[in-house]
């Protein structure tokens, strides 16, 4: 059968393990394990015999799907469950036919088994998001006093320590890590609720059947069924998404300190080309890219699809099937990537030092105003060091020696050249945010690196 | 291997066709096509040996992919085709080894391919697209004269005729039919310019070799490579998007007039519940919702993937790739919806009928106050009505009733109370919404059912 | 000046309290008080002299903006600071010349004035959301025995009570409400970090200006500077984003439910029509979904801007300010439509009821097929079902006497008749959502009405 | 009253002449002039009195609105019609208090005044269009002989003119010239039927008066009303993002070739930093990337906004004027910063030069492989080619002195060294180029530049 995306896209733009957490496959056992795990519920609080469970699971394990007829079904009633069950019960008889989905809704089934297979693939990212945590918080430390220049505006500014800007790619990663907890507990809910919701048909017992359920398949407990109310789907899409932004930050760095012209940054391994030996693609980096500008349009659509009509809607809960573990996937295979890119990132301080120096001091025009405004009006000063800028790309000679001509004063302009004298609070913000790294990561907190 | 969406969904929001057109297979193929038709070309003005073409045309012929290395190289390089390409030469010696790929960069060849597929996925939807306009003018002839309320914002306003809902229906289709000409000129596009887009590496003859190339393609020739214009990309996936929005109206529609309530129109077969013995689902009109809400998020996406960097991009044509085929697939997956859904269609003008008049004239009221501002000044003659509705609701009369013991004038009230006397121009409507079809498509041209 | 969106569009789309808080007049104001504060947190710490301080302070009181030099400054700088300050300095002379704007950078001002304006956005739309909770607890409470069709897929489906539906609209609203602590203390975050993050031109005592500056303003201190950390926007604009997602879901359940045939609610004071007497249309409801659509925009290009190139960015900065204080005013105008929709809205549990019966029981069908799942097979109960449904149908008798006559057994077919005998736990999970509700909101922690 | 966004960002991110063809006094005005000419045209035809007409026109022309009400009743009606019409009622009498929006509903008025102030929208960005193009082709055909390093996927690659990187630029925004006519044809539409689309309360004239309304108004004719057949706005809409996404593609070169360390292009005037002398930032070409950012968001809302319900919907068309009205402005600031942009470009051809060399001959390296595939087979050479390319690097020799040394062979390697010998067809495809400018564009026809 035909398929979209290709299959050679996967490992670029996609990812083997979270795909297969969210596969037809993962989603159909996941699906039966629900309807298992209702009848042993049900019969645990005495509202179906034990027999019948028993049968169920007997069934189940032995039920093959078949995916044609599966696939029809699905088209026609829009959704996997009433034509799943149907092959199943085709499959057995007595009580097991006669008690399975014994008072349930699609929705019960689909929803919780969706839950179950996204908790793998929230795993999946949460354990992966730990390690480019602690991947980034080694760099930040190894290089607090690798000085390269800032840049802000595509233009070099003032000077800046390597480690400022792995710590500053850590730290948002760290917020969606503390974030996670709240996210995953709305999430990962058991939808029960029978037809229209009021698990009418689950009988007087409902109430306690659910409860045991969820224990049994590790989920929580909501107030009343949660078919139409996706805000947790939301949240989780937005975190999703949020992490494959905050690494789109890194990737877009990584791509523009790689530039042949800059060559800060260089990502080992990196792709070849059809046709030019001299290449060297960041291929990892314009993936993480791509994945984040998709994730930034799926969700979009999550949220329009936060609207279900009264009790169960159709089309919305159609959209959030396509996109919400189309997010996951994204945020896994961004985060694979930026694993790998990390791993084999090679830093050249010497460029990042050359690219420094290069500008003859223009990047210290801003500490220069300062140092001057202790002598003079600070707009004076400014405007001192703008004309001194100007003479400095003019003449080529490094903007302290132009000042130490034009300045009558004790400013010692020699001594104060290098670059690392004009860091700041640098070294101490490194330490902070390592600081709440150990706090937050496990992993990082006996050793950051 | 594992894969995301689930198979079994194919049928609901996928589509087969569609996405056999643009699957991995189907996208190698066309690579594969577009080398040996490359080495024709240069064969046939002298750049290459023909032996050389012929040589790569046995190779092509019996190569087969593998596609576990094809995924590695692709994850690395950020791009299929060195690792196709090298598969190949690994296959071949020789002559065919040395010429494979003669000049010719990595998007010139993904390009071309994609447009080849694209043209499939593009006619696919085209026919579809006539055969729904076929089936909603036939359906608009056919109900020119079946009665039903207009609606308003939710509410119930004026008198209507179906056929009227129905060509309007149409008209959107058939101007996004018309608009592909254009779109379809701009998008199948050969893709010519090698490493850089100079066409360098072609050689002297590169134009005359990408005349032929395209003539063997059947592709149009750009003035220049088009390898960062994304223009013809970005109007091809709007009109994707476009169509699915127009027939989102379509959709929307039936599932209003599907309620319970209303049941003005039924969808045959629709789909069952997994628990409810009565219900019937409206499941290819969510489908067609879902798909056009997907199309909406993923046209943005493509907006932004239309600005790729300096002479060749990385990341925003990876988009691109997710993107573009996505929204092919959806257009061919609502078309399919929409032209099954019509032939199921169940209209019941009884109900139209029904509905219609269970609101005691009310909807009638604009036609009651410009008859009554013949007699009066019009805010007059609304003030009036609106009293008259007032009490219509409240009494359960009809309006006309009501107005005719209020209005001490010469209306014949009785006589006007059938809905279809206040159809206004909707039948010169319905006449000139076909004319225009018969005009564009050709199937229609001798008879509009 | 001209101006976009159309004022007349105000009340309808936009929201006049939440653009005050984020309107030039209040982002100057921001600016300049940051400016303000920014001086006398370095005189508190010994980094400047007392009087300077309270120079700025005085020159800012006086101070009146240029709008027209502003905005030609914008144009040219790409930010307003340069400009503001540049007109502020040009106001006054000695002491606040020199020491306004002392070792900050444009967006340590920018950022930290819209952290000041959010907040008051934000604190007016927690009102907001806490008074529609307040008034869906209450709705909740009141129709706990209202009987109603619960509708699946637009489909009648099992009898449900109009106080569920509340409370289903309430629960995820209550959700956003606890989340937004979270999400509160990420935004509301003092920007602090000169020229490239570093603070150097703050001087050595950077970090004590930054905890009294914090202090002063009653922002949190960040790790290092946010310049481009923008996890905290994003996830605050999915807040507003999510809020407006879950109105629109009540926006929706009201339109459907307020159609002229199904009349289960009506807006009061509903908006006229130009043309229609008849005509009450729901306006609130419609704008509340509009602007939740636009939401679902904006939040995606949000996404797209977390990724600021280097230090700081240019581009992704700018797209951040014209899509965050829009989604603030969007959830605060959907907020506030909620609120006058809420206290305007009609129940008429007459219609709920009339609906309810006009299917002869069909929305029964699933009990019946319970019920009679006690004497036989259930796919047999249901196949049963099916066809007593048909005759229901057909026959236009009621689905229960159809089964008395088919069924000989001791179903007391007559006494089950009465829908709100099959409201399964319905009320239990009223009950649960407003203990929620009670302990979530301080104002309903007495009562829940 | 306040407003969103800033008065101040207006000439950053906004348009006054865009903002003020769309402004709520310019749409005001045009919902007013069609409500004139409708009753002109009414009685051209004979359906209302000459002097109903001329007293219409009278009252329209001494008419002032009143805003706060108007708001008010916009709000409460959910279009501003009902509420402007009521106003000019009150401010006459008699016949044209009785003649006036005699027939019609509103979205009749206010899509056609919406048609109206578009076309001002479309006819300023047309202008700027043609302008940018005509700026585009004389920098193409003046830097036909510049060479600068052709860079793909953010590496260089091969020379290039930077000629052709210009005519790049224009030939996506020549092909959406091209594409207008369409366009604009299908968007400037009459919307013309009356309260349900019937155009019934016209009477039996209707199509006449639409006509004669039609050719005052400059407008053209659908075949039945458009009320909810928004594919012509959609396709507008198309255009506009799909405009300023093309001119993102520039923005985002400028801004890569405007970084410190490249330098090859620099923005005249660019804007000044609050905090560092040295600092020249790209504003416009930020300003662009931004604008096309949030058109990419838009683009997809109105899309969504496609599918109006019925005869006519509310949400969804709320979305469309908040929307639409937007990308026009989008559009025509983008063009006008590109305009700008453009007219103070500085191309530093020294630069281009001296980047192109500082790469030892690195992007002469596709050059090399093809001309040693003369001698040895391809893949051979290629792979000497990339052990060379290795040695370069390392040794800091210039690829074709290496090369010299490693082959033994008849190429003439100094003779080859100069990089505009590698520029491949060029040349042609910049002729190419400006021969389509000069077929479309009429202000080229003449003279290039």
């Amino acid at each position: 059968m035909a398929a979209y995306p290709p299959a050679y896209l996967q490992g670029l733009l996609g990812d083997a393990e979270a795909e297969a957490a969210l596969s037809d496959t993962a989603l159909i056992e996941a699906m039966l394990t629900v309807e298992t795990a209702l009848a042993a519920a049900q019969a645990e609080v005495g509202e179906i015999p034990s027999e019948a469970a028993a049968a169920i699971a007997k069934a189940v394990k032995a039920f093959k799907p078949d995916m044609a007829a599966l696939t029809s079904a699905t088209e026609r009633d829009g959704v996997a469950v009433p034509g799943l069950v149907a092959q199943v019960r085709a499959s057995c008889d007595g009580p097991a036919r006669h008690y399975l989905h014994w008072g349930a809704t699609s929705q019960d089934i689909a929803d919780t088994a969706m839950a179950l297979c996204l908790r793998r693939a929230i795993d999946l990212s949460t354990a992966r998001l730990d390690a480019v945590i602690a991947a980034l918080a080694a760099l930040a430390d190894q290089h607090r006093d690798t000085v390269m220049a800032g840049r802000t505006r595509g233009q070099q500014a003032t000077p800046t320590p390597f480690g400022l800007k792995a710590a500053g790619w850590m730290l948002p990663l760290l917020r969606w890590r503390k974030r996670l907890n709240d996210v995953r507990a709305d999430a990962l809910v058991l939808s029960f609720g029978g037809a229209a919701g009021t698990a009418a048909a689950y009988g007087p017992k409902a109430r306690q059947i659910e409860t045991a359920l969820a224990k049994r398949l590790g989920l929580a407990v909501a107030p009343m069924p949660t078919h139409t109310q996706r805000d947790g789907m939301v949240a989780l899409g937005g975190w999703f998404a949020g992490v494959a932004g905050s690494l789109a930050k890194l990737a877009g760095d990584v791509l523009l300190l790689a530039q042949s012209e800059i060559g800060e940054l260089r990502i080992g391994g990196a792709g070849g080309s059809s046709t030019m030996p001299n290449k060297r693609n960041p291929t990892r980096a314009e993936a993480i890219l791509a994945l984040a500008d998709r994730a930034s349009a799926q969700i979009g659509a999550l949220h329009r699809a936060a609207a279900h009509e009264h009790e169960r809607g159709g089309a919305a809960w159609m959209t959030e099937w396509q996109v919400l573990p189309d997010l996951a996937v994204i945020a896994a295979s961004a985060l694979r990537h930026t694993m790998n890119l990390l791993e084999a990132l090679e830093v050249d301080a010497a460029a990042m030092r050359r690219n420094l120096e290069s500008s003859n001091g223009l990047l210290l025009a801003e500490a220069a105003s300062f140092l001057l405004a202790g002598q003079m009006p600070r707009p004076d000063a400014q405007a001192l060091v703008k004309e001194a800028c100007a003479e400095t790309a003019r003449a080529g000679r490094h903007l302290f020696e132009v000042l130490a001509d034009r300045c009558d004063d004790a400013i010692d302009w020699a001594a104060l050249r290098d670059p690392a004298r004009h860091l700041g609070d640098a070294h101490a913000m490194v330490d902070r945010a390592l600081a709440e790294a150990r706090d937050a990561v496990s992993t990082l907190k006996e050793d950051p690196q």
